[in-house]
């Protein structure tokens, strides 16, 4: 079951490979959680959406309208599209545990032609 | 005819209406730039779809990766979606007169849920 | 400016014309709700994108997880997507007066493959 | 290969987790259902693609413009979206078997932000 | 009221603006047809949708699975996504005349970036 | 991390089970790809993805604005969607060895409603 959602931040990315990337710019990321279980439950559903979405928003809204530069969670790393997955899949994960949930991908799509994933057990 | 591009800015917006988003955050803008005249020429085109890509490309480059904060062409002007969408528009209908165009529509696409257009003559 | 929200309903439709949708089904409407006017106002905006997202929230609550059949206001009409786009284009130019705005578009997606719009002055 | 299709139903949801889906509501639900297979045929392709539309179909053309509330097939099931891609799937899988297929997934897209997926093999 | 369909055909474009598609390729076009009238009919539609749908299929089979260079009805014209965006228009005009509608738009999408519309009136 | 582009070619399919598309037709095929990896790099990236676009728009240039059927690296097979997607993913895994990627899946959308996908280690 995957619900959709959005955040807007700001940021810059260290490294040559980043190019114009390197100055302070930002992103909306439109983001896609998707969790599985292998079987579902007694009222046939994978997980109660409500609570589903409202745990993802409650994760992005610790990230949005924010410079990702100034957050000290982010001290010493690269807030890239493919790390932000990981951060919002690691904080999914620490709301919807013990939900008898199998694994759980997180999407970020950055633009119309470009986007990033991760996925880890639950 | 219509052709679609991105940026990714950042910036924040002044006015309480704004709410959270008055913080330093950012957006990315799935851009597209409508083209329209009367009748084709004699290609059987509205516009060469390099020349309109090139200068849409060229416009948006002034725009993309920055701060828009920061920008002195934008000192005093709140950068909303709708306005961005009027300061695209109207640079780009500086570089794509005299083509007998008759007009042109700029819409951003903020998010999956939200966007805004300007309509102006050419 | 546009705001993107969306409805589950079920309704039945009379007439030959309809064929099987005659009989009780449903349908998802993701609703696509554009303000326009000439100018943008003071903090550089059509409308306050939340205002405008609570107004078109609570038009569809009054419509959403409903059987329109059983509807009082939808007596002796045909509850189609393009009757639907107007309903709920009246009933948002009714929470959304006064604010100077020119006029309003509501779309209404019945699918991937077929949606309508009504359009009217605010 | 993935195709893509729809269906509009009726139906309600039992239990409180639902909220008020637990009303008579409905929904459209764009099926997407995929078709793997390790390597191709001789002719190039992983299935007859008109073949696959057909058989999809006639699996969705069995649930469609019906409340599924009165559908013997589900007494005693909700009808989650979840449990439909199942039912999906496997009625796909009955007739789309012996063609050296090795697995299929069925996706149902609610609205524009909630889908739900099932695998199995084939 | 607007339905989606597609083609895919092969065509070359002659005169240098075009650059690599002077050689022969091709293209799938997804088509939007769209109707509209100044008030709903009798039953809430703006027109049938199955037989709209039926006649935009039509249209589409004349030109669909073939080489366009080789039709005679195209010989001395460019078969640009414009061009034909008019063709599809004035064919569905023919067929769906005197049926109260007010005008028709077709847009062609050739790609995720790029698509043109023509309109005129019914 | 995915990365979209596309092209648009001609061709014919041999074999009763492809029915008109037979005959010389094109397709636009929008085309995704995705890198996999275990663990991010230094950078926290998948892969530059300037890099990869570049590697995708390399395979691409040499497939796109052709009649396939005259393409000598095509003999004797056919240009289905999914056959194209394995030859894109086999070329683009020729240029983007020796980066640490573990896989890569390279999807074809022909329309709105099909697409094919292949996915290979790196």
């Amino acid at each position: 079951m995957t619900i959709r959602d959005h955040i807007m931040i700001a940021h810059s990315l260290r490294g040559e490979v980043f190019g114009p990337a390197q100055r302070l710019h930002g992103a909306t990321y439109v983001v896609d959680a998707t969790f599985r279980r292998r079987t579902l439950d007694d009222d046939g559903i994978v997980v109660d959406i409500g609570r589903a979405a409202d745990a993802l928003r409650a994760v992005l809204a610790e990230l949005g309208y924010r410079n990702l530069d100034d957050e000290p969670d982010f001290t010493g790393m690269n807030t890239t599209t493919e790390a932000l997955a990981q951060v919002v899949a690691d904080r999914l994960a620490d709301r919807m545990g013990g939900l008898g949930l199998d694994s759980l991908v997180v999407t970020l799509h950055e633009s119309h032609v470009a986007w990033a994933s991760y996925e880890r057990p639950l």
